[in-house]
Parts: structure tokens; C-alpha cells; sequence
């Protein structure tokens, strides 16, 4: 399969990411690459997570999906690849990857030591480019799984922001704030719930909605988002400036009786 | 013909557009996929309709071009396809396509109902993901065009902000504001015009100059923009900033006695 | 081969680049388009050809690199064509190329003047979309080097910003910042300068580091950039806030005794 992913904190402003992809196509110059986003906030790896967590299963069977959010590139942390029967995961093994490994099976986990996949002279500031992009180019061309390095069976994970159960109440926070000011949240938006009286900032926000339009113009709601979780929104306006939300916000629901 | 184009309001900061291409590519594994622009201010369907207006002729017959700014997502308001001799268009039936749509003759309308070309779970916010980038994406793989829905004669077109003749005046307003501080504005560039004395909040910028350099650096200008239309610009400068321009400001010409 | 990079000051906001990929498309359906950055601030021809120099090797041989950061637009200053063994440069006569081209042996040069080459209809302000896109087009399908226009044995190239030796003393400057707040110097990163107590700001930031998690979080350091030159960083931090760098601030090193 030739198409690769890339999630990354370079941004789009600077040389970086075109350059990642003139390593992967000096390699494979049949590669397929799709930017999933360059906007994760620098160094933050549970941000780059949790957007591969929600683009990935999109993608098509073979994709191989590279994210580098990666804090301590040209320290000791290794990189990682991962492999379920669908994807591989390929970015350095500090927990960015962990959010979307963890949805699926993995079948093996191999640090990546191979000097020969890496570029001749590997920088200790940019592995995006003199290590990732190259070896997410191998292997797209079919390499053996095994060249990549040695087998290894834990890998870095990182705590999913689970809410918390207090008698009826769900006590959970922002996690995501979206170029429209919707907030989401990680409440989950199934239905079994029955979530009602959603609160953020002291006040009620009802039960979810179906849609946007479902309240007047400049109203707030909450609805189910298009990733599974309760979302936070203002028909036509934003709920990040409307309430002041940023990331760690709390948010709260009440359950249905008959909530699991 | 595999080439589909992307004009939206998602921004490029969340993970909205990669996974659009996502489901385009495990649709269609050989889609090409071209992004026009995902800044249109959020919900402005009139300035989507402008972006697609001012970039779709450049693009190879056959090319599919989608475009979602879709406030009214998960409400009633239908998904739309429309074909001329040499496009495809589709998107939310609420003007966004109607002004590139309007350029060329439409050959055949349909409303997108088939549930077979959608995801299987089509979420009440993410129309873009479940909707419009898998039905691109069938129609990419050249689906038969009466599988879509039913055919309809009519659609919602927006208004084209025509000028205003006032005796040799012609009234109009800046209709974008681009990166470098140029307005473009909605009176036509045509030569047979022969417009002179531009002005905008007050002030003369006399006939249209050939080209940015035609004035020394810091002088405004006038000229032909690249669409079609007149432009108000500053050699090396920002017009936006210069005079304050926003969209919807008035811009007024004399037309020459010869003019149309 | 059909890769062609693009490196404008056109940003993605409006629909430039977009249209300029529909154009190269209509041409050679088979051209691969990769962005190296639309973000060079406007007219900054030095900028876009630093990105340039800084991206363009990691390409594969026979990519055809575009740069259009053109002030000069609608102006007569030339349109111009070099290769190298390896590459081909394209765009504005104007020293955005030269940083890239001047690494490289240049075998040929040309303006480029063919008419036939270019659009219908050329506009007075985007010669992005209406000379470079389709030349750069034509050259990816293999089209005879001579029938660009005439050769020409000389072509503008910018100052490359040379640090300045004053006994052991090496003044240098900022010459780009980047997403994270990193200030790239002028300054060469080889080892036998025996580079020491690099200044900046009448701050001492002492000797070159091997990367960033050297030091502690929130600490400054210098070290190699991974395009060769020294690098004013902050672990998990930025430079250019924490010392309000700009661009063209003093840096200075001083050289070991070993040093050339």
C-alpha cells in the first residue's frame, strides 16, 4: 500500500513537512501522502493522539499512518512501530501513537534501529525528516517487518481522559477545541446514556440536540459529534468564546435511570 | 476522470480535511485530490461560492468539484449535484455551488438521496465526511449519474452582487479582501468600459494602472485583477490596511462615454 | 518526471494555489504537486529563497522546483528557467531561485518566453497560475529545454547573508524563525569552527548542545540546525519570545583556536 499520513506540531509555515515528503517520494515516488493536520500544539502528544485517533479508522486498509509530535527528538526515546491487521502506526514511541494503537489489535511492535532505513546523516533536531519520513517511505514499498528493529511488547500509552462516575453524574472536560469553537468533550455521545442537563460554566445546557439548527441562531446546544463524543457548540457562533471554554474545562451530564 | 477538488470552511488545523481524503482514497484508492481553499469564513456561502466561481475553469474537464460550507448541516436542506458539459459540482443545495454552477450550463441536477453512497453511520454535524467525500468519491469511480437521487430543475442560487448604474456612475463594493491586502471588488474589468476615477472611502485612485509596479512602492492603485474584476491594490502595501476596507465596502467608477 | 514543489508567498487562505494545481493538472494529469510553503511573507525574496535552499536537495532527482515569490509581477523583469544534473528551477528572475541554484552546478539557463507555453490569456497580476504553473507543467511532460526562450548566461542572485569574521570573533544574525520559536542563524554548525559562548542579546548561551532536551525545560541553548547552520533554541520553549528575536538580531560566536 502506498499511502502514508502524516500528523504533525511543524505546522505549514516553514520548509518542514514539504521536505518530509520529498524524502518519502525520493523513496517511493509512487507514495500516496495525506496531511492529516500540522496544527497540533508544539510538543502537545496527547492532541496529536487524539486527531489520528479520530482520522484513522478512515482511511483505507494498508494505510501507514505517521505521526511526530515529539518532544524530545535527538534524546533517548526510541521510535516505534506498530501493526494491527489494518494500519501501521509509525512516530516516536512517547504516546502519540497509543490513543489509535489502543483502538485496534496490535500484532507486533518493533523499535526502529535500522540505520540503513534512515537518511545518511541523521540530524538531532528533525526526525520528521532524516528518520520518519524515511522509513515510513520503506515501508510503503513492502519492506520486512523485521528489518525495522527489535520486537518489543510495551510501548508508551497514554491515559485516556475517561470521565468520571459520581452517582448519576458524569463528570468529564474539554478535550478539543475546533476551528468553529466547538468544544468536545470526553463524554460519550451514545445514546444508551441518555445524557440530560449537560453543564459547562454553571450552566445547563439541556439534553443533546439532533443538529446545529436545532436552537435559534447564536443559541448553545450540545449534540453527539462526528467522533462518538458530546460536543459543546452555538448554532452559527462559538462556544469557545460564548463560555470562555479552553482544554480542561469541566463539563458535566446527568444519566438516564436506565444509563449503563 | 479521478480529480476531485476541495473547497470548504474546516480550516486545516483539526483533522476535518484529512479524513475527508481518507474516505475519498478508500473509496477510490487512484482519486487525486486538490485542495482549492478550507478558509472560507465559517458558513460564508457566499464567499464559498466566490472561491469556487473564481477557481474552477482552471481545473481539467471532468474534474468533480465539491464544496462544503454547510451551516445548515444535519437539517433538511438536500445535497446537490450538478453537471455541464465539462464539471461535476457538488456539495449542500444552498447556493455554494450556484455561481460556478451559474457560469456553465447545467445539464442535470439531482438531489443526493442514495443511502448506498454514504457512510454506513452518517453523524448530524460531519455531512463533509459521511456524505459529500464518499458520494465524490463513487462519482470519482464513474457511478451511474441517475443512481444519486432524483432529478431536480431547480436549486437555491445566491445573488451575484451586480454594480449599480447611477448615469456614468457605477456603484459597487469590495467582495474579497485576499493575502496580500488586495480587495477585489465587483465592478468588471472589462477595457470597454473605460472606467476612471476609482473611488473608495473617499478617495480618487484615478483610472486602472496595468500593474502592481506601475505605481512607486506605498502608492495605491487600481488594475485589472486575475478574475475578471477591478482590484484595489498598493504597490508592496495592503489596500485592507491602507483604507480600512472590509467586505462590503463601497467602491464607485465613472464609466467612459463609449461604456457599455 | 513529473514532481513538481511549490514555494510562493500566495498562502492557502484564497484559492491561488489551488488554481495554479488545476492548471499544472489540465496540462500533465499525472504531474505530483508537493507544497514546500505558501507562508513566505509577502514579496520576501530572500525568505522564499532560503526555504527554497533549505528543502529543494531532499527531492528526487528530475523534481522541478518552483518558487514564485514575485513582487515584480506584470513588471519586466523575466521569467526564468535553470538546471542543474539534478533539478530544474523555475520561476521570476528576481534571486528567489539563486540560493538553491547557486548549490548546484548550473548547466543551463533560460528565460522563458515561448508564448505557446503560457496561458491564453495572461493577467497583469498572477503569473503563478498563468506563466509558471503551465511552464512548470510542460517541463514535467518532457517538453525540449530549448523551446523555452533564449539562453542567458546570467541571472540575479541575492547576497547569501555571510557572518563576519573579527579576530576570533564571529558575527552573524537571525535569519529565519520558525513555528517553534527557533532562530536560525547565519552561522555555520560545523564542528571544526569550535563554535563557544554564542551571544544574543548580551546574553552568553555558551557552547553548541546536541539537542534540545540537553538542557532543562524552559532553558536556552544553542545547537546544529538541521540545515547545517546554528540554531537559538528553548527547550519546550521559544527563542524568539524569550529574547524577542527578530529577524536580522546580532548573534555572535567566537571561534576555538582550531577554528578555519
Amino acid at each position: 500500500m502506498n499511502l502514508i499520513t502524516l500528523t504533525t506540531d511543524f505546522g505549514t509555515d516553514d520548509w518542514f513537512v514539504g521536505t518530509m515528503k520529498g524524502v518519502i517520494l525520493a523513496i517511493n515516488p509512487r507514495a500516496r501522502i495525506v496531511d492529516v493536520t500540522h496544527a497540533i500544539p508544539r510538543g502537545d502528544i496527547r492532541a496529536g493522539a487524539l486527531a489520528l485517533l479520530q482520522a484513522y479508522a478512515f482511511f483505507p486498509a494498508g494505510t501507514i499512518h505517521l505521526a511526530v509530535v515529539d518532544p524530545g527528538v535527538g534524546s533517548e526515546r526510541p521510535a516505534i512501530a506498530m501493526r494491527s491487521g489494518k494500519f501501521v502506526f509509525l512516530g516516536p514511541d512517547n504516546g502519540v501513537l497509543s490513543f489509535a494503537a489502543g483502538r485496534e489489535a496490535v500484532r507486533s511492535a518493533r523499535h526502529v534501529t535500522s540505520l540503513k532505513l534512515k537518511l545518511q546523516q541523521v540530524s538531532r533536531t528533525f526526525h520528521g525528516r532524516d528518520v520518519f519520513a524515511p522509513v515510513a517511505a520503506h515501508l510503503s514499498l513492502g519492506m520486512r517487518w523485521s528489518e525495522l528493529g527489535p520486537r518489543v511488547a510495551e510501548w508508551q500509552r497514554l491515559r485516556w481522559p475517561e470521565p468520571i462516575r459520581d452517582g448519576r453524574t458524569l463528570r468529564g472536560e474539554v478535550i478539543w477545541l475546533d476551528r468553529f469553537g466547538n468544544a468536545i468533550t470526553n463524554l460519550p455521545a451514545t445514546m444508551d446514556l441518555r445524557l440530560s442537563d449537560v453543564r459547562v460554566k454553571n450552566r445547563s445546557l439541556g439534553a443533546p440536540s439532533t443538529h446545529y439548527q436545532a436552537v435559534p441562531t447564536g443559541k448553545p446546544l450540545v449534540l453527539a459529534g462526528s467522533g462518538g463524543l458530546l460536543e459543546i457548540a452555538v448554532n452559527g457562533g462559538s462556544a469557545e468564546l460564548k463560555f470562555g471554554l479552553r482544554l480542561g474545562t469541566p463539563v458535566t451530564a446527568t444519566m438516564g435511570l436506565g444509563g449503563v
